[in-house]
Protein backbone atom coordinates (compact mmCIF):
# COMPACT_ATOMS: atom_id res chain seq x y z
CA UNK A 1 0.00 0.00 0.00
CA UNK A 2 2.68 2.62 0.83
CA UNK A 3 4.99 2.92 -2.49
CA UNK A 4 8.32 4.36 -3.26
CA UNK A 5 8.45 7.14 -5.24
CA UNK A 6 10.71 8.67 -7.79
CA UNK A 7 12.89 11.48 -6.50
CA UNK A 8 11.75 13.79 -9.25
CA UNK A 9 7.90 13.28 -8.35
CA UNK A 10 8.76 14.34 -4.89
CA UNK A 11 7.44 18.02 -5.07
CA UNK A 12 4.08 16.73 -6.30
CA UNK A 13 3.40 15.43 -2.77
CA UNK A 14 3.49 19.35 -1.53
CA UNK A 15 2.51 21.21 -4.57
CA UNK A 16 -1.02 21.86 -3.67
CA UNK A 17 -0.02 23.36 -0.30
CA UNK A 18 -1.18 20.39 2.36
CA UNK A 19 -0.85 20.37 5.65
CA UNK A 20 2.24 18.33 6.92
CA UNK A 21 3.80 16.68 10.23
CA UNK A 22 7.24 16.83 10.67
CA UNK A 23 8.91 14.29 12.37
CA UNK A 24 12.28 14.14 13.92
CA UNK A 25 14.15 11.81 15.63
CA UNK A 26 17.95 12.29 17.63
CA UNK A 27 19.35 10.23 20.37
CA UNK A 28 16.78 7.45 20.83
CA UNK A 29 13.91 10.59 21.10
CA UNK A 30 11.31 11.42 18.59
CA UNK A 31 8.60 14.35 17.86
CA UNK A 32 5.82 14.56 15.87
CA UNK A 33 4.62 18.58 15.05
CA UNK A 34 2.66 19.62 12.52
CA UNK A 35 3.29 22.50 9.63
CA UNK A 36 1.58 24.46 7.23
CA UNK A 37 4.78 26.22 6.58
CA UNK A 38 6.25 24.00 3.70
CA UNK A 39 6.63 24.45 -0.15
CA UNK A 40 8.69 22.39 -2.75
CA UNK A 41 12.12 24.50 -3.70
CA UNK A 42 13.38 22.51 -6.47
CA UNK A 43 12.00 19.28 -8.83
CA UNK A 44 15.71 18.13 -9.08
CA UNK A 45 17.20 17.22 -6.79
CA UNK A 46 14.20 18.03 -5.14
CA UNK A 47 13.99 20.68 -2.22
CA UNK A 48 11.67 21.68 0.17
CA UNK A 49 11.53 24.81 2.93
CA UNK A 50 9.96 24.38 6.31
CA UNK A 51 9.65 26.47 9.04
CA UNK A 52 10.27 25.34 12.52
CA UNK A 53 10.04 27.69 15.21
CA UNK A 54 12.61 28.33 17.86
CA UNK A 55 10.32 27.53 20.91
CA UNK A 56 9.88 24.19 18.82
CA UNK A 57 11.18 20.53 20.72
CA UNK A 58 11.16 19.26 16.96
CA UNK A 59 13.86 22.13 16.36
CA UNK A 60 16.18 20.80 18.90
CA UNK A 61 15.66 17.36 16.94
CA UNK A 62 16.23 18.10 13.38
CA UNK A 63 19.16 20.32 14.30
CA UNK A 64 21.07 17.73 16.39
CA UNK A 65 20.05 15.01 13.36
CA UNK A 66 19.91 16.96 10.77
CA UNK A 67 17.18 15.11 9.08
CA UNK A 68 13.29 15.52 8.93
CA UNK A 69 10.35 13.66 7.52
CA UNK A 70 7.54 15.97 5.73
CA UNK A 71 4.30 13.81 6.19
CA UNK A 72 0.98 14.50 4.16
CA UNK A 73 -1.58 13.44 6.83
CA UNK A 74 -5.26 12.40 5.21
CA UNK A 75 -8.36 13.79 6.52
CA UNK A 76 -8.80 10.53 9.22
CA UNK A 77 -5.87 12.05 10.76
CA UNK A 78 -7.28 15.71 11.13
CA UNK A 79 -7.89 15.28 14.82
CA UNK A 80 -4.53 13.93 15.59
CA UNK A 81 -3.21 16.81 13.07
CA UNK A 82 -4.63 19.42 16.11
CA UNK A 83 -3.08 17.10 18.82
CA UNK A 84 0.23 16.90 18.06
CA UNK A 85 -0.25 20.83 17.66
CA UNK A 86 -1.68 21.07 21.70
CA UNK A 87 1.16 19.29 23.22
CA UNK A 88 4.98 19.57 23.24
CA UNK A 89 7.28 16.47 22.77
CA UNK A 90 9.10 17.54 25.59
CA UNK A 91 6.53 16.43 28.36
CA UNK A 92 6.92 12.85 26.82
CA UNK A 93 6.82 11.07 23.36
CA UNK A 94 3.67 12.34 21.36
CA UNK A 95 3.17 9.16 19.35
CA UNK A 96 2.85 7.43 22.64
CA UNK A 97 0.61 9.67 24.39
CA UNK A 98 -2.13 10.29 20.84
CA UNK A 99 -1.67 6.42 19.80
CA UNK A 100 0.45 7.31 16.29
CA UNK A 101 2.41 4.81 14.97
CA UNK A 102 6.38 5.17 13.59
CA UNK A 103 6.79 3.55 10.06
CA UNK A 104 10.30 2.26 9.21
CA UNK A 105 12.37 4.76 6.83
CA UNK A 106 14.56 4.33 3.95
CA UNK A 107 17.40 6.75 4.17
CA UNK A 108 16.80 8.66 7.90
CA UNK A 109 16.29 8.74 11.22
CA UNK A 110 13.09 10.14 11.88
CA UNK A 111 10.00 8.20 11.51
CA UNK A 112 7.03 7.99 8.82
CA UNK A 113 4.25 8.79 10.70
CA UNK A 114 1.08 5.65 10.05
CA UNK A 115 -1.79 6.94 8.74
CA UNK A 116 -0.35 9.50 6.34
CA UNK A 117 -0.20 9.22 2.45
CA UNK A 118 2.48 10.60 1.55
CA UNK A 119 5.74 11.23 2.97
CA UNK A 120 9.47 13.26 2.07
CA UNK A 121 12.23 11.95 3.68
CA UNK A 122 14.73 14.81 4.17
CA UNK A 123 18.28 15.89 4.81
CA UNK A 124 19.07 19.42 6.18
CA UNK A 125 21.07 21.85 4.03
CA UNK A 126 23.05 23.76 6.45
CA UNK A 127 22.08 27.78 6.18
CA UNK A 128 22.89 29.07 9.65
CA UNK A 129 21.53 32.11 8.48
CA UNK A 130 18.21 31.41 7.83
CA UNK A 131 17.66 29.16 10.66
CA UNK A 132 18.53 31.83 12.73
CA UNK A 133 17.22 34.44 11.57
CA UNK A 134 13.70 33.30 9.43
CA UNK A 135 13.14 29.61 11.64
CA UNK A 136 13.63 28.78 8.11
CA UNK A 137 14.91 24.88 6.69
CA UNK A 138 16.13 24.08 3.72
CA UNK A 139 16.40 19.93 2.88
CA UNK A 140 16.59 17.83 0.20
CA UNK A 141 14.35 15.35 -0.03
CA UNK A 142 16.40 11.60 -0.26
CA UNK A 143 13.67 9.27 -0.37
CA UNK A 144 9.44 9.66 -1.09
CA UNK A 145 6.70 7.35 -0.52
CA UNK A 146 3.06 7.25 -1.00
CA UNK A 147 0.22 5.66 -0.11
CA UNK A 148 -0.81 3.95 -3.64
CA UNK A 149 -4.74 4.36 -3.34
CA UNK A 150 -4.25 7.77 -3.52
CA UNK A 151 -1.34 8.75 -5.24
CA UNK A 152 -0.31 6.49 -8.41
CA UNK A 153 1.87 7.60 -11.68
CA UNK A 154 3.13 10.93 -10.33
CA UNK A 155 -0.07 11.84 -9.48
CA UNK A 156 -3.27 12.46 -6.25
CA UNK A 157 -6.37 10.25 -8.03
CA UNK A 158 -8.78 10.56 -4.97
CA UNK A 159 -12.05 9.01 -5.21
CA UNK A 160 -15.15 11.44 -6.30
CA UNK A 161 -16.50 10.85 -3.05
CA UNK A 162 -15.87 14.77 -1.23
CA UNK A 163 -15.90 13.05 2.34
CA UNK A 164 -13.42 10.47 1.95
CA UNK A 165 -11.23 10.12 4.84
CA UNK A 166 -7.86 9.67 2.45
CA UNK A 167 -8.33 13.22 1.18
CA UNK A 168 -5.22 15.65 2.01
CA UNK A 169 -5.99 19.00 4.31
CA UNK A 170 -4.95 22.61 4.45
CA UNK A 171 -4.64 24.15 7.83
CA UNK A 172 -6.23 27.22 8.29
CA UNK A 173 -6.13 28.25 12.05
CA UNK A 174 -7.53 27.34 15.26
CA UNK A 175 -9.10 23.55 14.47
CA UNK A 176 -10.27 24.92 10.74
CA UNK A 177 -9.15 23.02 7.85
CA UNK A 178 -10.18 22.93 4.31
CA UNK A 179 -10.27 19.33 2.54
CA UNK A 180 -9.01 19.37 -0.83
CA UNK A 181 -11.34 19.65 -3.19
CA UNK A 182 -12.42 19.02 -6.50
CA UNK A 183 -10.06 18.39 -9.26
CA UNK A 184 -10.26 20.85 -11.83
CA UNK A 185 -8.61 20.18 -15.29
CA UNK A 186 -8.49 23.19 -17.63
CA UNK A 187 -6.94 23.02 -20.99
CA UNK A 188 -4.60 26.07 -22.42
CA UNK A 189 -7.46 26.97 -25.61
CA UNK A 190 -9.79 27.51 -21.98
CA UNK A 191 -8.85 31.13 -21.93
CA UNK A 192 -10.65 32.87 -24.34
CA UNK A 193 -9.93 36.51 -23.44
CA UNK B 1 -16.30 44.49 -1.86
CA UNK B 2 -12.24 44.73 -1.81
CA UNK B 3 -11.55 45.49 1.33
CA UNK B 4 -8.16 45.93 3.50
CA UNK B 5 -6.97 43.14 5.57
CA UNK B 6 -5.13 43.74 9.17
CA UNK B 7 -1.35 42.90 8.38
CA UNK B 8 -1.09 40.29 11.38
CA UNK B 9 -4.00 38.62 9.34
CA UNK B 10 -2.17 38.34 6.12
CA UNK B 11 -0.79 35.31 7.06
CA UNK B 12 -4.18 33.50 6.56
CA UNK B 13 -4.54 34.69 2.86
CA UNK B 14 -2.29 31.42 2.17
CA UNK B 15 -2.17 29.47 5.44
CA UNK B 16 -4.02 26.91 3.27
CA UNK B 17 -1.76 26.42 0.50
CA UNK B 18 -3.43 27.99 -2.05
CA UNK B 19 -1.81 28.95 -5.73
CA UNK B 20 -0.85 32.31 -6.39
CA UNK B 21 -0.23 34.87 -9.10
CA UNK B 22 3.20 37.44 -8.67
CA UNK B 23 2.57 40.37 -10.51
CA UNK B 24 5.29 42.61 -10.49
CA UNK B 25 6.31 46.11 -12.11
CA UNK B 26 9.54 47.83 -13.05
CA UNK B 27 9.98 51.13 -15.24
CA UNK B 28 7.16 51.26 -16.95
CA UNK B 29 6.34 47.17 -17.74
CA UNK B 30 4.56 45.15 -15.28
CA UNK B 31 3.99 41.15 -15.49
CA UNK B 32 2.42 38.33 -13.88
CA UNK B 33 3.10 34.62 -13.40
CA UNK B 34 1.87 31.51 -11.52
CA UNK B 35 3.51 30.27 -8.28
CA UNK B 36 2.42 27.20 -6.02
CA UNK B 37 6.01 27.53 -4.15
CA UNK B 38 5.02 29.94 -1.73
CA UNK B 39 4.39 30.07 2.10
CA UNK B 40 3.95 32.50 4.98
CA UNK B 41 7.15 32.82 6.81
CA UNK B 42 6.06 35.12 9.99
CA UNK B 43 3.25 36.41 11.84
CA UNK B 44 4.32 39.54 12.46
CA UNK B 45 5.58 42.03 11.15
CA UNK B 46 4.15 39.46 8.26
CA UNK B 47 6.78 37.51 6.00
CA UNK B 48 6.34 34.92 2.86
CA UNK B 49 8.88 33.15 0.76
CA UNK B 50 8.29 32.52 -2.78
CA UNK B 51 10.16 30.30 -5.55
CA UNK B 52 10.72 32.65 -8.33
CA UNK B 53 12.92 31.25 -11.45
CA UNK B 54 16.01 32.70 -13.23
CA UNK B 55 14.30 32.51 -16.51
CA UNK B 56 11.19 34.40 -15.29
CA UNK B 57 10.63 37.62 -16.64
CA UNK B 58 9.03 38.35 -13.28
CA UNK B 59 12.52 37.67 -11.41
CA UNK B 60 14.18 41.04 -13.33
CA UNK B 61 11.31 43.11 -12.42
CA UNK B 62 11.15 42.10 -8.99
CA UNK B 63 15.34 42.47 -8.54
CA UNK B 64 14.51 45.31 -9.88
CA UNK B 65 12.03 46.67 -8.03
CA UNK B 66 12.11 45.08 -4.96
CA UNK B 67 8.41 44.85 -4.81
CA UNK B 68 5.60 41.56 -5.59
CA UNK B 69 2.24 41.40 -5.21
CA UNK B 70 0.94 38.14 -4.35
CA UNK B 71 -2.77 37.66 -5.04
CA UNK B 72 -4.50 34.48 -4.60
CA UNK B 73 -6.74 33.20 -7.22
CA UNK B 74 -10.26 32.53 -7.41
CA UNK B 75 -11.91 29.51 -9.42
CA UNK B 76 -13.23 31.59 -11.91
CA UNK B 77 -9.76 32.70 -12.69
CA UNK B 78 -8.25 29.29 -13.29
CA UNK B 79 -7.95 29.49 -16.99
CA UNK B 80 -5.98 33.15 -16.72
CA UNK B 81 -3.91 31.12 -13.88
CA UNK B 82 -2.73 28.29 -16.36
CA UNK B 83 -2.31 31.35 -19.42
CA UNK B 84 0.03 33.18 -18.01
CA UNK B 85 2.25 30.22 -17.59
CA UNK B 86 2.55 29.64 -21.05
CA UNK B 87 3.56 32.68 -21.93
CA UNK B 88 6.59 35.09 -21.45
CA UNK B 89 6.25 38.59 -20.56
CA UNK B 90 9.26 39.03 -22.72
CA UNK B 91 7.17 39.08 -25.31
CA UNK B 92 4.20 42.08 -24.74
CA UNK B 93 2.16 42.77 -21.51
CA UNK B 94 0.56 39.93 -20.37
CA UNK B 95 -2.44 41.82 -18.64
CA UNK B 96 -3.41 43.36 -22.23
CA UNK B 97 -2.67 39.97 -23.73
CA UNK B 98 -5.03 37.90 -21.84
CA UNK B 99 -7.56 40.28 -20.71
CA UNK B 100 -6.37 40.82 -17.05
CA UNK B 101 -7.12 44.19 -15.23
CA UNK B 102 -4.38 45.49 -12.98
CA UNK B 103 -6.06 47.12 -9.35
CA UNK B 104 -4.08 50.16 -7.68
CA UNK B 105 -2.03 49.22 -4.99
CA UNK B 106 -1.20 51.24 -1.67
CA UNK B 107 2.53 50.43 -1.02
CA UNK B 108 4.14 49.17 -4.30
CA UNK B 109 4.12 49.48 -7.86
CA UNK B 110 3.07 46.09 -9.08
CA UNK B 111 -0.43 46.11 -9.84
CA UNK B 112 -3.18 43.93 -7.78
CA UNK B 113 -4.43 41.25 -10.29
CA UNK B 114 -8.59 41.50 -10.45
CA UNK B 115 -10.50 38.68 -10.72
CA UNK B 116 -8.76 37.22 -6.92
CA UNK B 117 -10.23 37.51 -3.90
CA UNK B 118 -6.67 38.11 -1.77
CA UNK B 119 -4.03 40.24 -2.24
CA UNK B 120 -0.40 40.55 -0.26
CA UNK B 121 1.74 43.97 -1.27
CA UNK B 122 5.26 42.74 -0.68
CA UNK B 123 8.57 44.05 -0.23
CA UNK B 124 11.52 41.72 -0.73
CA UNK B 125 14.10 41.34 1.88
CA UNK B 126 17.54 41.48 0.07
CA UNK B 127 18.88 37.92 0.73
CA UNK B 128 21.40 37.34 -2.08
CA UNK B 129 22.98 34.01 -1.25
CA UNK B 130 19.28 32.61 -1.12
CA UNK B 131 17.80 34.54 -4.55
CA UNK B 132 20.97 33.27 -6.12
CA UNK B 133 21.51 29.56 -4.93
CA UNK B 134 17.83 28.69 -4.24
CA UNK B 135 15.76 31.01 -6.56
CA UNK B 136 14.25 32.00 -3.44
CA UNK B 137 12.51 35.26 -2.38
CA UNK B 138 11.77 36.53 1.65
CA UNK B 139 9.26 39.21 1.25
CA UNK B 140 7.71 41.21 4.14
CA UNK B 141 3.89 42.20 3.57
CA UNK B 142 3.41 45.61 3.91
CA UNK B 143 -0.12 45.77 3.04
CA UNK B 144 -2.76 43.16 2.45
CA UNK B 145 -6.69 43.17 0.96
CA UNK B 146 -8.98 40.64 0.67
CA UNK B 147 -12.61 40.14 -1.25
CA UNK B 148 -14.93 40.13 1.15
CA UNK B 149 -17.43 38.14 -0.31
CA UNK B 150 -15.15 35.12 0.54
CA UNK B 151 -13.39 36.40 3.52
CA UNK B 152 -13.67 37.79 6.68
CA UNK B 153 -13.05 38.48 10.23
CA UNK B 154 -9.63 37.17 9.88
CA UNK B 155 -10.91 33.51 7.84
CA UNK B 156 -11.99 32.34 4.25
CA UNK B 157 -15.87 31.75 4.82
CA UNK B 158 -16.92 29.73 1.07
CA UNK B 159 -20.37 29.37 0.29
CA UNK B 160 -21.27 25.73 0.54
CA UNK B 161 -21.34 25.33 -2.70
CA UNK B 162 -18.64 23.10 -3.72
CA UNK B 163 -19.15 24.94 -7.27
CA UNK B 164 -18.83 28.36 -6.14
CA UNK B 165 -16.82 30.18 -8.43
CA UNK B 166 -15.21 32.56 -5.93
CA UNK B 167 -13.70 29.53 -4.00
CA UNK B 168 -9.50 29.13 -3.81
CA UNK B 169 -7.08 26.84 -6.21
CA UNK B 170 -3.86 24.83 -5.64
CA UNK B 171 -1.96 23.97 -8.30
CA UNK B 172 -1.21 19.94 -8.71
CA UNK B 173 0.71 20.28 -12.60
CA UNK B 174 0.11 20.08 -15.93
CA UNK B 175 -3.07 22.01 -16.09
CA UNK B 176 -4.55 20.03 -13.34
CA UNK B 177 -6.02 22.29 -9.86
CA UNK B 178 -7.93 21.32 -7.04
CA UNK B 179 -10.51 23.49 -6.02
CA UNK B 180 -10.73 24.82 -2.00
CA UNK B 181 -13.06 21.82 -0.50
CA UNK B 182 -14.99 21.10 2.37
CA UNK B 183 -14.33 23.37 5.83
CA UNK B 184 -13.56 20.99 8.67
CA UNK B 185 -13.74 22.04 12.23
CA UNK B 186 -11.98 19.71 14.65
CA UNK B 187 -12.06 20.24 18.23
CA UNK B 188 -8.80 19.09 20.23
CA UNK B 189 -10.96 16.98 21.99
CA UNK B 190 -11.87 14.89 19.01
CA UNK B 191 -8.88 12.69 19.48
CA UNK B 192 -9.48 9.99 21.14
CA UNK B 193 -6.57 7.86 20.93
Amino acid sequence: MRVSIPLEQAYKLLNHGPVTLVSSAHGGRRNVMAASWVMPLDFSPPKVAVVIDKGAYTRELVEASGELVLAVPARLMSAAVLAVGNCSGRDGDKFAALGLEGMSTAKVGAPLVAGCVGWLECRVIPEAHNQQTYDLFLAEVVAAWADERVFQDGRWIFSDDPDDPLRTLHYVAGGQFFVTGQALEVSPAAQAA
